[in-house]
Order: structure tokens, then C-alpha cells, then sequence
């Protein structure tokens, strides 16, 4: 297994932790869970996969995805067990989705040749249309309104991602640090309230 | 034509008559009712077609998809007249519609080659986008959320059809019967309210 | 730039400003205005791409799409300054972005070689669903279920179109002028208070 399907289960997994916690939260039955954390972790997956057209899109390929996503909703399980504040969960396994879900994203689209600005906007896509769907089948208001700095650390992760790969950082050094990079920049906006406003 | 085509037909019609039922409901104009029913009605199969990589997606390729849109309208127009109690009709073509989306589902993602968990996945997520995707645009609250047993009924039912497959039993027998057991098992539910929580 | 080129990248940058009002109206950051800009803008055209097996998806190709949504967001901050009624700003871009998004659409899937019924289907689904998304996305209810004539406008314009070309008008002519109707039906509808109710 290489460092990038590392990665993408990774964020696979913790998209699963959050769709699981939303739904939960919803009171949906155990398999309206497991259908929503498949959703919320395979989405923003298959966006970039269609929008690229890598197809059949990648989760399709073997079980791993399937995989994932299950040990996500056991996880999710016996989180809830101990932990109270279902909304700081979520917002944790949701940071460490977006965070993952970007620079794969990038990564992806670079691979595919297309051109660094719009690699960019692919890796922000695909890491935001996870929440998105899992927020909207929800009925709940998109994290991506509520929370403040929810795209811009997406933002400003791709271009450090992408000045990075400039300065010929090999390869898995450049994806962990650009992911802890988005990570810690979305757990300090909205600790210490930081606004962009337009 | 092919027992296939005619459930997919059946089921589009089925989801015709809901999208025009919600529409309706929303005091939307008569394209406006067109529109919604034609989203809801082929959302779950393009997805389907797009994730396996079946390109252009099916309703493309004639009319018949349209013309099957355009009967669900009708019936939905007549049904109207006759009935009051729109969430009736409204949940019982949805019902129809999951019920015959899932095993076609997962019987085309079968054949395109992916093992049966994905196809499994396929067909869940292939039948209950239609109708999200409907209820997301009518500002609902996704139906998917509100009823109990409804992701579950997919699940169950297409594990049997998966267990047929393996029994032998042959072709029109095994579609039929998987849908038909979806179909009684959301009845069921939702009349006895059965529940599953997490 | 030939004519489409230049219609589809005006109805991008009307879609941007849309995009960029609602969600600075949500008190997005710039960033996240941004992000919304672009998706309202790519969501339809991506879609119709994708259904008729156009892949990858135009705006991958070259750096123009995101030139037009940088446009439309600097134009939607200049807008903002000046006009008060944000409401009525965000009606008039949405409704250019419609206009042209529905002719454009059929052109391309009448390109590709689908019949005309499906073609208007596709005019019109690309032309709603870049909108729909921004709507979601920043929790709206979405315009095309509040507006009255909204479909409808985009229906009649792309039975008009299909007509011109039945009747051998030339190329920039009959796209302009479908528009234009377009255009003005919605301007009409909404002034007028038409109403066309089931």
C-alpha cells in the first residue's frame, strides 16, 4: 500500500466517523448510518474521480473502500459510548477528512496533467462535497456555512501543497505536511474566532 | 423489451409520480412540476451510470425515459383529483420506485463486474438518490430521514436478491421477488413502526 | 473564441456574481465566496458534461473558466458597493445565467447526437442545476421553488431554439435570440406576477 491510498482511506475512515455522528445524531436506524457515512466518505471521492474521468471511479475497484467506511462506523460507535459533545467529534473527524480529501485531490488532478489552478479548485471539491452531501441528506446546515475558515485553510493548504512540489519536496513528506498544515490552520479559526469576512 | 427495461421504466414512472406529487404540493408551476419529476425520476440511474462508468448515461440513448416522465406526470394529475391525502400516494411511489432502483442496480453493477459489496452500495445509493435529490430541490426534509426503515428495506432486500443469484434462481424471478420483499418490508415498517436505532 | 465559447464564458461569470452575493449575503469569508462563486458556476455545465460522456469536463481543460469566476467575483464586490438590493442583483445574474446556460446546453447535447426532447432536458437541467447547488450549498431555498416562471422559462426558450434551427437560422442569430426571450419571459414572469399553477 502506497503513502496515497494510505491517505485516502485515512480520510475515507474519519468521513465515515462523521457521517455516522451525524446521522446518529438524527436518529437514523444502523443501516441509514452506514449509508450515510458510505455517502459523506465516498463523495467527494467520486466528484474528483467523474470530474478527471478516471472511471469506473476508484472506490468501485476492490472492497478497501467498503472496508474503511465499516471500521469508520465502529469507531463512531464506540466514540459516542465515551465521549458526550458528539459536536467537537465531528468537527475533529471532519477537519482530518477535509484536510486529507485536498491534497489527494490535488495530487490526483496533477497526475491527470491539468493545470495547477485547477488542481487546486479540484482538491478543495472533492475535499468539501464529502460534508456537503453527508450535511444536506442530514438536513442539517452545511459546515461549510457555519464554520469560518472552512475553505480558506483548504486554500491556503493547496498552495503550500503546490509551493512545495515546486520546491521538489519528495513525495511523502509534501501530502503529511500540507494535511497537518490544513489541519492545524482550521482547529486554530475556529478556537481563537478567526473571520475573513468579505 | 427486456424484464430490465421494464422494471427501470416502472420505476421511473413511479419516481415521475413522486417528484410531481412534491412538486405540486410546493405550489410549483406545471414545468416547474416537469422538471422535478424528471430529476427524481432518472437522478438514481445517472449516478449509477456515471460511478460504473457507463457513458452516456441510459436516458439518453431514446425517448422512452421521457415519455415514461411524462405518464408519471398524468397519473400523478389523476391520482390528484381522487385522493387527499397526498403523503400516501406520495410514500407509496417512492416505495415502488426504491424497491425496483435497488435490484436494477445492482444487477447492472454486477454486470459491469464489481464484487457484490459495491454492487450492494451501487444499488442502495443508486435508489435513494433519486428521491433525495427530489426532496433536496422541494426543500424538504429528505425522506430518507424521516421514515424509519427506509435505507435498511434497500439493504435487506438486496442481500436476498444477492442470496437468489447465488441459489440459481433464474432471471425475471429473482428481480421480481427482491422488489417485491423491499416494497412489504418498508410497508411494514412504517406501519408498525418498526425501528432500528443505533 | 468562437460564439459558444464566448456565451458559456459569460453565462460562468453572470453564475459567479450569483454565487459570490449569496454567499457574502451568508457571511461567507472571501475565500469561501470564492469557493461558492466557482461551484454555482461549474455545477451545470459540469453536469451536463458528464451526462453525455464529455470527459473530462470542459473547464478542466484551460485556465479560462477560472479566469470568469475571479471576473465574476471582483464584479459581484464592485456590485456590492454601489447596489443596495442585493436581492434584485442576485435576480438579474441568475437570470443571464440561465438564459444562456439552457442554449448552450442543447446545443451541445444536439453535438453529441442525442434526439431534441432530450436535448431540451439537458438545456434546461444544466441551466438549473449550478443555481440549485449554490442554493443548497448556502441553505437558500432554492430559486428555481420560489421564482414562479423559472423552468418554464427555460423550457419555452429551448422549444424556441429548437424551432429557429428547424427554420435554418444561422448560428449566432438563433443562440442570441433564445437568450434574449429567455431572458425576458423570467423578467416578465417575475414583474407580472405570472403564474402557471398545476
Amino acid at each position: 500500500m502506497n503513502i496515497n491510498t494510505f491517505l485516502e482511506l485515512s480520510g475515507t475512515i474519519a468521513f465515515a466517523v462523521s457521517g455516522t455522528n451525524t446521522a446518529s445524531e438524527k436518529r437514523m436506524d444502523i443501516f441509514g448510518c452506514l449509508v450515510i457515512a458510505f455517502v459523506s466518505a465516498v463523495g467527494g471521492g467520486s466528484l474528483r474521480d467523474l470530474l478527471l474521468g478516471i472511471q469506473p471511479v476508484s472506490w468501485i475497484q476492490d472492497n478497501n473502500t467498503i472496508i474503511a467506511v465499516s471500521i469508520g462506523c465502529l469507531l463512531a460507535y464506540f466514540f459516542k459510548k465515551r465521549i458526550t459533545k458528539l459536536r467537537k467529534t465531528l468537527f475533529l473527524f471532519d477537519t482530518i477528512g477535509i484536510s486529507l480529501f485536498t491534497v489527494i485531490g490535488i495530487n490526483k488532478a496533477l497526475l491527470v496533467g491539468v493545470n495547477p489552478a485547477v488542481a487546486l479548485m479540484m482538491g478543495i471539491s472533492s475535499a468539501v462535497f464529502g460534508g456537503v452531501l453527508r450535511d444536506v441528506l442530514c438536513n442539517e446546515i452545511p459546515l461549510i456555512f457555519k464554520q469560518e475558515v472552512y475553505a480558506t485553510a483548504c486554500l491556503a493548504g493547496g498552495l503550500l501543497y503546490l509551493f512545495l512540489r515546486q520546491l521538489g519536496i519528495s513525495e511523502p513528506f509534501d501530502l503529511i505536511a500540507t494535511s497537518a498544515f490544513i489541519f492545524c490552520i482550521r482547529i486554530l479559526a475556529v478556537k481563537y474566532k478567526w473571520t475573513l469576512h468579505f
